[in-house]
């Protein structure tokens, strides 16, 4: 018997998606839920991210997680397994959420007890991208294995996400990735995002992570 | 100056996408070009592999790749050195290649001279597995750090391939990966797919996809 419940999501039907995903972010500002929009490849360690971030901040604030996937509903059993709430949203094929699925996600998990509000997104460099999902702020998960060139070939990701975690350091060795060259990269196409390195694995930069996580959590419940 | 050319595909507009894959498959029967469509995870290694592939097959057969993103052209860089006949394609953001698409990059290619084409597709686990290209044949990339649950995840793409590479095998010691699971999981969804286990950087299991090629232009050109 799963502790999570499992959601399959409508195919949106509102054609303005960024005025759905601005009433969105309002509701949540009012609710004083922070909802952090985090994007990656497939298998470049968001769960496993998440585990340990969940399991460094679950004592000070209220965390509930969305797990978005085509199908499956092993990243939802990985997440409750640190006792937070949980629920799994099947995409129904889609390869993306808008603001109108990510509110039927927020629905269904309930965020009058929740403080901080964490959309897993499909593994997927290009489609959610394009759509505002009405979070707070967005992040994303490049891992040392996917090469220092992907800020080259996925543009627009890198420069709309707010904070950008490069994951899997602790197998740096072992691969050609240049890691001053992969953070001038995306500081050319955004200038102000904050890169932390982390290892999902040895826990090597989550506390870096979950620092910017209370700042931020800090400002969105600033009047 | 580039030693291949850019193109910038305009979006299709055909509604029977199925249809006009299998006109293309027709016309590609009759000029006896075989074409695979190569698909991944953003950062699987599908250059790398494309890259030993060549090197193996060029003195046998006449090979031209057409290398998909949504922008730069460091692919086409890299598979140039190989000699071979390369030409980029811009997708203009879209996450996939439908038939349609793939059509206008075989027009600019050029495939009168041309035994076996490849098409790189965009990096994404989801829409391409949507899109028939009108390919001869399927193949995808997975790469051992992006974990074996992908194929619960992304079953559909597990399910249409014809041949399954499992990449990056020379790192397997550095990361929880169980080969003989996820060979399982892909059967389960595919029972007929060839998997092939490689390494395109030390080039283990390159000879082997090279007999799979081999055999698959064989049977292409059979009457």
């Amino acid at each position: 018997m799963n502790n999570f419940r499992i959601l399959e999501i409508k195919q949106s039907v509102f054609e303005d998606n960024d005025n759905q995903a601005n009433v969105l972010r309002e509701r949540l500002k009012e609710d004083k839920t922070f909802l952090l929009n985090l994007m990656s490849s497939p298998g470049s360690g968001k769960t496993t991210t998440l585990t340990k971030t969940i399991n460094t901040l679950k004592n000070e604030m209220r965390i509930g997680v969305m797990e978005a996937d085509i199908d499956s509903d092993v990243d939802a059993h990985t997440i409750s397994k640190t006792g937070v709430k949980v629920i799994q949203l099947h995409t129904g094929g889609m390869c993306h959420l808008d603001a109108d699925m990510t509110k039927q996600g927020l629905e269904a998990l309930g965020t009058e007890d929740i403080d901080f509000a964490i959309l897993e997104n499909v593994g997927n460099l290009v489609c959610p991208a394009e759509f505002d999902t009405g979070a707070s702020k967005n992040a994303m998960v490049l891992s040392v294995p996917e090469g220092d060139d992907k800020p080259l070939k996925y543009p627009l990701m890198f420069s709309i996400v707010d904070v950008l975690l490069i994951n899997k350091i602790d197998v740096l060795e072992h691969f050609d990735f240049d890691l001053e060259v992969c953070k001038e990269r995306v500081k050319k196409l955004n200038p102000n995002v904050e890169i932390i390195p982390i290892s999902a694995r040895t826990g090597e930069g989550i506390d870096k992570f979950a620092d910017w996580i209370r700042e931020e959590v800090r400002k969105w419940n600033q009047v």
